[in-house]
């Protein structure tokens, strides 16, 4: 399309349809017969209504016969944010679910990922999870990888060939009682991070970002922990990890540091808290602990079926927003079988439903609210709502069109057509099928071109 | 295939490969590299190893070349039996679940059921629902349609049509404050049941029966409630309903039904619970209740995504089963949003993980048992066990082919070839994607032929 005179940047495509998505104030906005158009840089450059379309043909340089216009039963939404997920445990997704976190970890995790020093193997393991996500409509992942450098940055490779938004984690850890060659020394812990941030940034994805990644406290001293803070805020990067998981856990890090007052203080202590830090589960903070969460800024991501499969807890979702910590979902592969975002949604459900079966006084999630921690709630836990999240001008397009009618498909439409009630059967019974195109940051990244 | 002197029928189809199925004593048995031959009557003829190969072309008269032989991770199970579900309310299903059972019926359900009358959107619906469990995997199913009789007999002869093993009941209800004209007087709800009942099997579909079915205490009177028992009993039929879904509806049969001592209780005075009886839901039943259950031999369908969508509770499974209470599960569409008993499985397990999560001391459910539930225990829920649920000579042969790395399917397979494995793979992430082919009593009836 034409340059025009009065933008720096040229509009690239043009859409018109019905467009969901959450701003803070509202959990779901739903535009009809509205045109966006995204930039050639892949940021959205204007949104408007159906009937300005003469006037932006001008102001934006393009004729009406280049705008793509949706289908009947067809809707943008925003890509989906995972906010945890361990791309390694991909390869036995959906098995060994038969205990709790600790022996979990040590009978089937940390032998899985030791694998991860065979360039090939991981390779096969990462290419798939990263496909895979992407089919499902996930355009923001935040990954664990192993201990392995070479592995980890070949992940940020395959996430950055498929054009999936990525932060990506060499995993740290220093202690492992139960499988002693799946660990490092503090020494290569620290050195290897390093090697890992500088390689990774060297290579200038435009997407791709390294993710500081101490394991969890258990696996790590107290001393790597504070080098690892230090590295994140030299450099201003993100920081993932995990916290208050099960109850087990939460006792042996009392036990590990007996010094610090919770589980919380731990990270903090260790500059791990930070408004670039998210924490996986969250599920036994308490309301003291919350707050230290907010005061930092730091994040948590819920992960409903991680939680559920390994009879780890329920977190109460309903009270983080009431402390206003900021939220996202994750699917934990592998400790939740599930590689789609559309199962945390379904998930997230029902275990604030289970909140509501306990007490009746409990705030149930609506569905829009769901929605909403999907996309604009995992950008804000990723500190990447400048870039991502919803449908905002200057905000790059990361969205999926989906097609709740579509042939082959697991939906049958009968009676409705409103695009809440559209969205609604999305959310519950909608899979890749649907999503019929995923774009992220304006190129087209699903259907795969290889 | 040639005719065996030695036997009475025909073998018409021979398949070697992999069977998984539950038996009594065992959640999971495997058979490896196994032939199971199926008679012209669809009925299992024999199933023997492989290396028995010779001996059965002699005895059953067919040639090797006539085996159909499984590619790897390919397996069969038995087909799976949806023992609670409502074709009628399809139409809305992964929609309206915010709200708590009797407000959801008065809101949603009733409005909806009563648009029935018209035979040409139930056609549409029952249609839809037909193909759609049985792409889903779902051999046997056990419908609620609407009151309406002329609609039910419609959903009967879809089932027919398609090969579905069905239970069809006509809805029976003489009370409903909330929404008027959906009712009916005692004499209309007997009369049209027993037109109901004498229409069905003068239709004479081998695979499709009438099941006498008061929707539940609270839309019947006692008196129509006495006469459906009778009806049953006289015509050694089939029932249904629904107990102790949750809390408020079990005080408000004890406000109905002040006379009786509990809610089971209501249902044994009119004759209602016989060992061809499931009732659907049961979260709060007493343990007393459950001896009840166990000593007229009648059965619980456990549906858990209706449980957790409507906020209804959380039924103790384990707790049935060691009160040796058949139990089988449901989808009970559309308090269950999802019409595949794959979610069945998965909300199942949840669902015991749930309990876990409240107590350590809990005995979760392993998926193993969750099989067996969704397979050979629904037969023995609907006291269909001595044609259906698993793989024994002399059984009807329902059965799905179950390929785990269907191509374009959801599940990416690195590393295990186990069937064991493969099982838990699909019973986890699969979809009706994996399920390649759908056999009922022999007849090959997914993919559809028209």
């Amino acid at each position: 399309m034409a340059n025009s005179d009065r933008h720096n940047t040229a509009v690239a495509h043009v859409y018109k349809g019905t467009f969901v998505h959450s701003t803070q104030q509202t959990a779901l906005q739903i535009l009809e017969d509205a045109l966006l158009g995204v930039d050639t840089e892949g940021k959205i450059a204007f949104i408007a209504k159906g009937e300005e379309l003469e006037k932006l043909t001008q102001t934006f340089g393009f004729t009406p016969s280049e705008v793509t216009q949706l289908a009947q039963h067809e809707f943008f939404m925003p890509g989906m944010i995972d906010t945890h997920i361990h791309a390694s445990q991909y390869s036995y997704a959906g098995t060994a679910l038969d205990m709790p976190l600790l022996e979990w970890l040590n009978t089937y995790t940390f032998p899985v990922e030791s694998l991860f020093n065979d360039l090939e193997f991981a390779r096969k393991v990462y290419n798939h999870i990263v496909k895979r996500t992407l089919r499902n409509g996930t355009t923001t992942a935040c990954y664990f990888a192993t201990i392995h450098t070479d592995a980890s940055l070949l992940l940020g490779e395959i996430a950055n060939k498929f054009g999936q938004r990525a932060l990506v984690g060499k995993v740290c850890m220093d202690r492992n009682k139960f499988v002693e060659h799946y660990k490092e020394s503090i020494q290569e812990s620290q050195d290897e991070t390093c090697r890992f941030i500088k390689e990774l940034l060297n290579k200038k994805y435009p997407l791709v970002k390294p993710v500081v990644t101490p394991r969890f406290a258990p696996s790590c001293t107290g001393a790597l922990l504070g080098q690892l803070g230090a590295i994140a805020k030299n450099n201003n990067l993100h920081i993932q990890s995990h916290i208050s998981e099960n109850v087990e856990e939460v006792k042996l890090v009392k036990e590990l540091f007996p010094e610090s007052e919770s589980y919380t203080d731990v990270y903090h202590k260790y500059n791990l808290l930070t408004d670039k830090t998210v924490m996986a589960h969250g599920c036994h903070l308490s309301d003291k602990e919350l707050d230290l969460f907010r005061q930092t800024g730091a994040s948590l991501s819920h992960c409903p079926n991680s939680n559920f499969s390994l009879c780890s807890g329920i977190l109460n979702v309903r009270n983080v927003l009431e402390h206003k910590v900021k939220l996202g979902l994750g699917t934990d592969v592998a400790g939740g079988y599930s590689a789609s975002m559309l199962d945390a949604v379904r998930k997230t459900l029902d275990a604030s439903k289970v909140l509501t079966i306990q007490d009746r006084e409990h705030g149930t999630l609506t569905f829009e609210e769901v929605f909403r921690l999907a996309t604009l709630g995992g950008s804000q836990a990723l500190s990447l709502d400048d870039r991502t999240g919803n449908f905002k001008v200057g905000k790059d397009f990361d969205a999926l069109r989906v097609n709740v009618a579509a042939p082959g498909g697991p939906i049958d439409l009968i009676q409705n057509d409103e695009p809440k009630i559209l969205l609604e059967k999305f959310l519950n019974l909608g899979d890749d099928r649907n999503i019929v195109e995923v774009f992220v940051a304006g190129r087209k990244v699903v259907p795969f071109t290889e």
